[in-house]
């Protein structure tokens, strides 16, 4: 780590999920990070000293940061995928409070711990809920040839990119099996060299 | 409307929830824009023409936008409310993720229609969800001296003061009874001349 430039201490639970767009981003941004995955036995013993209880927590220097998409709106701007003036900044954001509205919506029917409401909670999500937001996203990237917003490359990519294993999973199929253009917007991170280099050293986890 | 300024549109139903800190936005920056309230019988009408058919939406000049925390997000840089660097950014996005963490766990369990479920996560929600995130959050309002983010007025301030009504009823608690700076942030947005204008004329709503 070269004198002067911060050090990057990721910690999630050994999983893609949350933080996997922000592993993503800080392997594009050429940042050294420690990657620190803490275990499910473990975990309880580090609850308390979590911003909120939760993670990901991205310490950045001395200063803590939570929330996953904070922390990769800031990374975007830092590695210039956050768009060049407030309009673009505003698109990329309605681009990904439309996945998070999706991803918000699954979740909690996937961690419902009563399986008979899960599974009834499951039909309405899979038959309305996620075609309508599925159908919005990829119109989105559509419109913006093969990316989430303004056409090109940006955070927005990286999230989707990161979070589709976990949101596959809880939307119980391949949300991009009959969207080519999402899937084109993935492509278009998990094809950089810096994603493949990143890819090819993670854990292997399912989601 | 003076030339060559666009105009403003906003497009929600007859209440406060999601709108309302987009409103006092607008007033606080002296912007003429019309409210315009769509009845729930008007509703299946005008679902086909919205982005992801939902509201709030505000055209901008010949500009569709959505999802209430982008628009708040793009005003509140427009009017001097959004920090001065990306670090200031980041912490008022940390404190607007998490004002929305509240809001999305409490609203499914408001809008749950089998009521006996909803009175059963009702308990958890309110023995442990709610004052796990309210506490955290007076926490962010007492080292920034009554308000969300940077020690002064952000737009924090006005996402929490514009959706508080409609919080507490999905909440079924006044949530700054024993949240001293929580109130004060709130209070920081309403006492406002601009604010005060606005609620002077806006219509009466509960939530």
């Amino acid at each position: 780590m070269a004198e002067g430039k911060p050090k990057y201490v990721l910690s999630y639970f050994n999983v893609k999920a949350l933080a996997e767009p922000i592993r993503l981003l800080l392997s594009y941004g050429n940042i050294d990070f420690e990657d620190r995955r803490i275990s499910k036995e473990d975990w309880p013993k580090f609850k308390a000293s979590m911003p909120n209880g939760q993670m990901p927590v991205l310490q950045i220097g001395n200063k803590t940061t939570f929330q996953h998409l904070a922390i990769c709106r800031y990374l975007g701007k830092q590695f210039g995928l956050a768009g060049s003036n407030d309009w673009e900044a505003f698109e990329i954001d309605m681009a990904v409070d439309t996945i998070t509205d999706l991803r918000t919506k699954a979740v909690v029917v996937f961690y419902e711990p009563n399986e008979s409401i899960k599974e009834t909670k499951y039909v309405q999500l899979l038959s309305e809920t996620i075609p309508n937001i599925l159908k919005k996203l990829e119109e989105m990237a559509a419109v913006n040839k093969g990316h989430m917003a303004l056409g090109k490359l940006t955070w927005a990519d990286f999230l989707l990119a990161g979070l589709i294993d976990y949101m596959n999973l809880i939307c119980r199929q391949d949300l991009t099996a009959n969207c080519p253009n999402l899937k084109a917007a993935i492509n278009s991170v998990t094809s950089l060299p810096a994603s493949k280099a990143w890819n090819a050293k993670a854990p292997k986890t399912d989601m």
